[in-house]
């Protein structure tokens, strides 16, 4: 029996983004399991294969499903878009893991939208940076707020994820107001990206000032800027420091 | 005439680690560019094209080869390991670039350090995250300090990059006693990998106490957990709060 369950980043998209591992794993896969949206994006690369699909907020249900497939001698494939571990399913099927003990686990990492979405504006990440959910749904809004003020304390680039939903409208504009109120320039340099790596990807470069009163929705990836980060011929990009050592850079 | 430059995350190892984005970009290249080492990890796949290699440190020269090179007509592929803009090319590239107006830069996200080394201990970054290098070579030590101590104050799951070089034996070290100084608990469950995706890949997870009297060298990422990271049966887990909303998770 292979009770086997691999945990699979896939990326932003559609399979371009896929590493050859994350595909090998799909491949070695009896059944593949996620959230409808995400399976979606890779069943018609293996039609022949089984499926088993819930939809979002059943995410310890799905996982406890896949373990127990997987424990009951089938190989499963569990995906996740962008990364298994960031905001993913890794998290939770290891914390459940331990009730099947049979089950070998292996997590297949992915490009997650921090960096799908960094690749599109520019490189805004490219010194020390943040990345922070801004749903709480699963994670009290103080602890929100507490982080995005301590990110701004410590100048980092912040890459923000769920910046909006339908039932989050503000949450956005109340993120850029604690960052303010913490001492970043509204002028700071900042970017988001809607759709990486599907039909309709769109990125813009805004200011902080503009972000607050931009209306995203949950398919966007919010980039706030450090101190140092610029805007060159377009792009957003967060300097390293090279021309400190090396000579000027532009 | 291409004028294209490709700026290219190959993830952190072999092959298996590319996204087919990635390796695509590397087919339609005439040559590749990079970091000896890197171009190693790819050039046996393509051993007809032409190569450039620069030793370290040289990287804004290699930059400038690449755009050059690319302004004169030819498609060129700048390699990274890791992702494209973290701690990668793709920054110092974009800032020289208006020197080259004529060059289509295109940046292929790459899996970085902090994903893939994440999958190997488990799932440590499934939460808000941080992404520090210690390197003072580029960044002043102060700037370094200061964003340990957010990190820590925000209780952030921390991910380090070069911990350690030949020169700078004892970061590691002083890095874990600003944290344990901003607060953070000497049994805070923390993890090392060493030579992510490549041969001797080796993890292992460690109390912060015990991390701080690890010697770790340059081709090692540190990962350290927040206030609510597990140890769960050998892998390290930062949970996201499933449980708080669906039940127990273990």
């Amino acid at each position: 029996m292979a009770n086997k369950l691999y945990i699979v980043g896939l990326g932003p998209g559609g399979e371009g983004f896929m590493t050859a591992q994350a595909r090998a794993a799909l491949e070695a896969a009896e059944v593949l399991c996620g959230y409808t949206v995400y399976i979606d994006l890779v069943a018609h690369l293996f039609p022949e294969k089984e499926t088993y699909t819930t939809p979002m907020r059943r995410e310890l249900d799905r996982c406890r499903w896949a373990l127990e497939t997987a424990a009951g001698g089938r190989t499963v494939a569990l995906v996740c878009s962008g990364d298994a571990g960031v905001y993913g399913m890794a998290g939770p099927a290891l914390q459940l893991a331990a009730q099947w003990p049979d089950v070998e686990i292996e997590v297949v990492a992915g490009v997650t939208a921090a960096l799908s979405g960094g690749a599109v504006l520019g490189a805004p990440l490219a010194h020390d940076f943040c990345v922070i959910s801004l749903s709480d749904l699963l994670t009290p809004w103080e602890v929100i707020e507490n982080r995005l003020r301590c990110a701004a304390m410590g100048d980092f680039s912040i890459c923000l994820y769920n910046p909006a939903s339908h039932k989050r409208k503000d949450y956005l504009q109340k993120a850029c107001d604690i960052l303010l109120a913490a001492g970043k320039d509204p002028e700071t340099v900042c970017g988001y990206v809607r759709n990486i790596g599907r039909d309709g990807e769109e990125g813009k470069m805004v200011s902080l000032a503009q972000l607050r009163g931009a209306a995203l929705d949950m398919f966007t990836t919010v980039f706030i800027g450090s101190s140092t980060t610029l805007c060159v011929s377009g792009r957003m990009v967060t300097p390293r420091g090279y021309e400190r050592k090396q000579g000027p850079c532009a």
